[in-house]
């Protein structure tokens, strides 16, 4: 898949949640900071010296002889519009941080897009790997194969007591970051969000928005991500994640099937209410968009929705973002055109038949 | 049409709104107080004289050759359950205070119900005669003409003076109260509900709510009537009811038309995110019911809203009512259950396809 395929269609990889732990997992991330030996740090750096990074990572690999990275495509981020950068943000591909930086910043990224490598953000190289559902384990071991081919080619700033050196002291030592997109409708519903929260915090993991740190939460979905990358391999970060992962999800659904068997009518209602107010209106915000899409998704999960996928749902995650939005339209859109534009996209999306009024 | 039938279906005559004016005015009606000269007032009754003028006025209409009043049907109020009694109250056939009284009380109605006689009510006879959309000076002639038919075989407290007697000072007079039901969503949304009804006060006009005196108004349905029955005569109160019903209706349209011009994404998205709830909801109360059947009413009549009949939405005002949802469950229900039931019956009348979803 070429940048422009890329940019014009809503689905990437993350999203094909066609695996039964998908429901309430909806991705796995998992991300390495590397940096190269002798140079500075992307924020330290020169013009010249930001323009020899990319350089370095862009010959390692154009010369490699790996398959995984032959199937990579390459572009520099000034080759992009301002749209399409946010449009890649949108899609969870790639950072805010790399779309406000200077100049001679990357990306290499494979077929699905399921493999993305950020050049000069923050690290000189950010290798990720995000998969549908949970699967931390898939990721991190597909991050390490793309790490090992890189760094047959280049040079990584390592120290044997401190491990990988990285631009913020929070990423050295493993320089990985694991995280996990979690849909918790009923645990937020029930008031159990926060203690679960502060107990994670207690255990070196912290929670995040849909948009990474400092974003709010919308739509009941959480990242879930390990807080501590030095002291513990990355073997352990992954597995304690996926730990505690599957710790909420099976407390979600005790949940659920508590809310389930109390009161089914109030919690169908709530669902059903939902839907036919996404079906229906003509003018939606994304943060009340995201909210009842969370129903919708609840609704799904628990079988009382049929006929909508979940795909459908991961789809409309950022198919009604601003960038998404305009790119649909054709231009720059006023926040009401927006709403009215969103509004007919779920529609379609979620396929109310027209016979229906 | 029996009582039994008239009992066990929903429409009956009013709700009819086929008539381009019955877009805005649901409904006329027009009800003359009368009382049998040298019988006390029905509340000052004792049990023999209640009985007395019941029997009078059974055998008025049974001697009576009069083909109007040959096409009647006669019932005493005991023998009807409670909960038949409450279901021709929320169909707008009889009052509240005829059901709560004691005995001797009794009902003569027509072929569709659109003219009915209480007995024993606050008067000896309340002729009522009701109709859909706005046709006060024919719900008018219609009820002298059931007035003449009695008069022939009863002799009416009358004063040269003062006119007809009646049990409350404020019905001397003509006895007539004439009132128009309308649908005010855009008035009342532009906040010119109180001005508009403080004015009509000034000209002896009142207003109440869907369910007479004291209800509280829901769904923007208000019950426009003549304060005044003295000093006026019928053609007078009925003209001058009239005039003021068309100038309202008048108004509303503008504020309509000002609304759809102004902002018609909001309006359409209002009335469409109305319609997905009632079509989807599994619960509701009546309440809420009747106000987004409000904006439904008024997407039908803007013509956004397309294959729903008034008559349907005119009938779906009295089929979510408390005696109404019981007698479709054959037995009595918690608030929950009739929620939900509500909610059904709303999904049902509304014909939202099955395969929505």
């Amino acid at each position: 898949m070429n940048i422009k395929q890329l940019l014009n269609q809503n689905l990437v990889s993350w999203m094909n949640a066609t695996r039964p732990e998908a429901t309430i997992a909806i991705s796995s991330r998992v991300r390495l900071a590397r940096n190269i030996k002798g140079l500075p740090f992307p924020g330290k750096q020169n013009h010249e010296q930001g323009s020899q990074s990319l350089q370095y990572i862009e010959e390692a690999w154009k010369t490699s002889t790996n398959p995984l990275l032959r199937g990579f495509d390459f572009i520099t981020m000034d080759q992009l519009s301002d749209l399409e950068k946010q449009i890649l943000v949108e899609k969870h591909l790639i950072s805010p941080g790399l779309v406000s930086g200077n100049s001679n910043r990357g990306l290499l990224f494979n077929e699905d897009a399921s493999i993305v490598i950020m050049i000069n953000e923050e690290d000189h190289l950010r290798i990720q790997c995000l998969l549908p559902g949970l699967q931390l384990q898939e990721a991190c071991k597909i991050s390490f194969r793309v790490d090992d081919s890189l760094e047959q080619k280049l040079d990584f700033a390592f120290d044997e007591k401190r491990g990988y050196l990285t631009s913020c002291p929070t990423n050295v030592g493993t320089g990985m970051r694991a995280s996990v997109m979690l849909h918790l409708p009923a645990t937020n519903l029930s008031g159990q969000i926060k203690p679960i929260f502060y107990n994670l915090a207690q255990v070196g993991m912290t929670v995040r928005g849909l948009y990474g740190e400092g974003t709010e939460s919308a739509g009941n979905l959480f990242q879930l991500s390990n807080q501590v990358t030095l002291g513990q391999t990355e073997e352990e970060i992954c597995n304690n994640l996926r730990t505690m992962s599957l710790q909420i999800i099976n407390q979600e659904q005790l949940i659920r099937e508590k809310l389930k068997s109390e009161s089914p009518y109030r919690l169908e209602d709530k669902i059903s209410r939902s839907y036919g107010i996404l079906t229906n209106a003509r003018l939606i915000t994304s943060n009340e968009a995201l909210d009842l899409l969370s129903d919708v998704r609840l609704g799904v999960d628990l079988g009382l929705i049929k006929n909508i996928k979940p795909l459908a749902l991961n789809e409309l995650i950022v198919a009604i973002r601003p960038a998404h939005l305009q790119r649909e339209a054709g231009g720059e859109m006023k926040p009401l055109e927006r709403d009215l534009k969103r509004a007919e996209i779920i529609r379609e999306k979620l396929h109310v038949p027209t016979s229906e009024k």
